[in-house]
């Protein structure tokens, strides 16, 4: 007999549903789709453990060996404390080395700050969340195009996210203004609690690629202090820094002496998703609460993650973190160059427009609306540019180019239709080649809809 | 200016509090406190990583070392599956690994089983509860002693515990079927909604020490089907099976055939704590629900943790884990054997009472209530019992031997005075010496209450 076991669920596991984000993949298909870093960003190579034999009863050691050049790394206190229960801020040396890094890159402006590791920047958005809002109540403002993850944790909890427009510098500060000023008088948004925070991806915005400018944060901290809202920064890409455009602008932290700033930093882009290791970074208070909650749920990212880093922070050492840092930002710009140089080749520039992202991993690609005939004149608008997206996706599928649709990160319905394309991952011939594809499905759809 | 950060507080986070659970540690202060694993129950002796370097422009590799004799492990595919994003149900060498452990040990009765690989028991029951539970609405049945970082996590949910009544066997299962029964007659229960699940801990109980029996397993089942509620079987303590009464009793999984249970394992006790690694068993509703949560939050235990446990197994092979799991019962056998011995040396029968754990890592100290004299003949038994554990309690401290308190672990006031003792991390020489301390301070407590 099969049971119908929704009668056990909470109202936040009935609002749990899959994805919106699907991952297509199959034979001779190229995807511009999922941000997965490339193979060449990774540092780690090899894994050797040195552990206790049952020949010995467990008294003496041998090695996983699959090598005959390695060593073993084994500072007696790391490796008890790698295999012992730690503290819900982290290992020591681990903590250490992260309170250094983030005064280092990020210099926060505000005294009575602090840092908390977790286990990668999704679990830490859902606790933030978690810590600030309540389930069904509270509202969440956020870019208007803005990470379906973000959107996927607030659903099961019922938080309403509010978009806000943005622009080639960030988000749009004066529309975020003037939300906040008539949000007691807007029929869209009086029913609702006032927001506690702001949701943001400051450097190479996902999806759209856009860096928020320094001038642009500063008067976005200053909106925030009008309204005393707090921001949350959830800025993984923020080492992927590819232009000099780019390689100027600090955190928010920087200019942030209130403390309302609550930073996300997190190791899967610029080193290794794998290791499942995210940094918060806030005032006292808000990294207390955070670490009651670490306490109660993961304790603190797995101690051989926190080991693995620190090991090799400790062989690199500063200026060899430097070079590490360069070298990926040498290796996606190469990647973001050559996807620019093959869409200025095989995009049709008349039907589309994309832009050049300072940094990041993603590109955005805006179909011309006005462009393609529109065959029911009486459709809604934005109805219209979601058929237009589907047919373009479904259109590039068939010619075997996978990319991310724009409407998985739109809050709310827009008239606009555009997708969200990564040159992380793809080799160089199939940055060109998947290009190409897309340029085809294109004009086809153009075309195709001209006959009709 | 200090600002109070309250009012950005959901009311989840407001009813976030730090662990009752004090660790008190310093100079010559022996601990029978933690339950942290004892480090010669570790088996990991050392690491080492192979890693690109700066001067090769990270083209070339070289070892992170302290010793001579390691050997890399270099599995690339394993290897690049640790760097990368991973599946929110693990890896995939190491979910097949579970999935045959869960087979081999538990061998689950509901065919349609499921297992999930998170990061560490604590986050484990943490998901269940917001997978099940309606903050404020729903309740839960425990153990009338139970694990307080359970009963924490249920305080910000504000889900109310109710506790069911134990014997030597485990739960008083008469007595879930009466409060289940009466669940909307009685007094202390009509008002809240009835409890979906029953939270156990069914091998040496977290404080009691007690071991459920096959039969008692049987009947808690029979129960929980007869009101149609789940059962969270929490396991830590499942391979720490130290008499042969423990030995052949089997995980409720395995007279589960409605797919009722919901089971955690964890590799903490057995393994390493720092880890992270938890194993969720239970039909594939909820499995794939879990899922969901993992890829919103964790995603899955860190990659590294599931590499050095499946290089263990696959080093050590089916044999060598047997013999690892006898290695850690003969380790642990011994400590108990050696508390035991030394509480019956110091320890003044005539004033407490103490259990033989046949399973884990504590043991359950009881004050004989009627042999201390009650000063204040209007005080209420329970306060009384209070004040007199925390006299001992205080006693204790004084003589430098640290316990943990009984009323943590109290769902409600009972009339019981008592403390959890552990001997899995405390040496030989330190077990004697702290019981011997310990019987000075019950002494000296029940002599100066009869001077007064």
């Amino acid at each position: 007999m099969t049971q119908d076991w929704n009668r056990f669920l909470s109202v936040e596991a009935k609002n749990r549903h899959p994805s919106v984000m699907k991952t297509v993949g199959g034979p001779d298909i190229i995807s511009f789709g999922c941000g997965m870093p490339h193979s060449d960003c990774f540092p780690l190579k090899g894994l050797s453990i040195k552990y206790t034999t049952p020949d010995s009863n467990f008294k003496k050691t041998a090695i996983g060996s699959n090598e005959d050049d390695a060593n073993s790394k084994e500072g007696a206190s790391e490796i008890y404390q790698m295999c012992q229960y730690m503290s819900a801020s982290g290992t020591t040396y681990f903590k250490k080395w992260t309170h250094e890094h983030i005064e280092e890159f990020h210099k926060p402006a505000f005294r009575d700050w602090d840092c908390l590791i977790q286990s990668g920047a999704t679990l830490s958005f859902d606790q933030i969340l978690r810590m600030i809002c309540d389930p069904e109540i509270d509202t969440i403002l956020a870019e208007e195009l803005t990470y379906p993850c973000f959107l996927e944790s607030c659903k099961p909890l019922r938080l309403k996210v509010f978009g806000v427009k943005m622009d080639a510098d960030g988000v749009d500060v004066n529309d975020l203004d003037m939300i906040l000023t008539n949000w007691y008088e807007d029929e869209r948004t009086k029913k609702y609690r006032k927001p506690k925070f702001y949701y943001c991806m400051p450097f190479g915005q996902n999806p759209s690629g856009i860096t928020m400018t320094i001038q642009r944060k500063k008067d976005l901290l200053q909106i925030c202090q009008k309204h005393d809202i707090l921001v949350v920064e959830d800025d993984p890409y923020f080492h992927l820094q590819l232009d000099p455009s780019a390689k100027n602008v600090p955190s928010l932290l920087k200019f942030d002496t209130d403390g309302r700033v609550l930073r996300i930093d997190s190791f899967s882009k610029m080193m290794m998703p794998g290791m499942r290791i995210s940094v918060v970074t806030a005032n006292n208070f808000f990294v207390k609460k955070l670490t009651m909650m670490n306490e109660l749920s993961i304790h603190s990212a797995a101690a051989p993650s926190q080991l693995i880093v620190y090991m090799l922070m400790q062989e690199w050492r500063q200026q060899g973190f430097r070079q590490w840092i360069e070298y990926i930002q040498a290796n996606y710009r190469r990647r973001r160059d050559i996807i620019l140089d093959a869409f200025d080749k095989y995009l049709p520039k008349s039907l589309c427009s994309w832009n050049k992202p300072s940094s990041g991993m993603f590109l955005w690609i805006k179909l011309r609306l006005d462009k393609f005939p529109k065959l029911d004149r009486s459709e809604d608008d934005s109805e219209w540019a979601l058929e237009l997206e589907d047919l373009v996706y479904d259109q590039a599928l068939k010619e075997k180019i996978y990319l991310t649709k724009g409407h998985w990160f739109m809050i709310d319905d827009m008239v606009m239709a555009g997708f969200r394309a990564t040159y992380a991952s793809g080799e160089y011939e199939d940055l060109y080649e998947g290009s190409r594809r897309l340029g085809i499905a294109i004009r086809h759809v153009h075309e195709n809809l001209y006959e009709k």
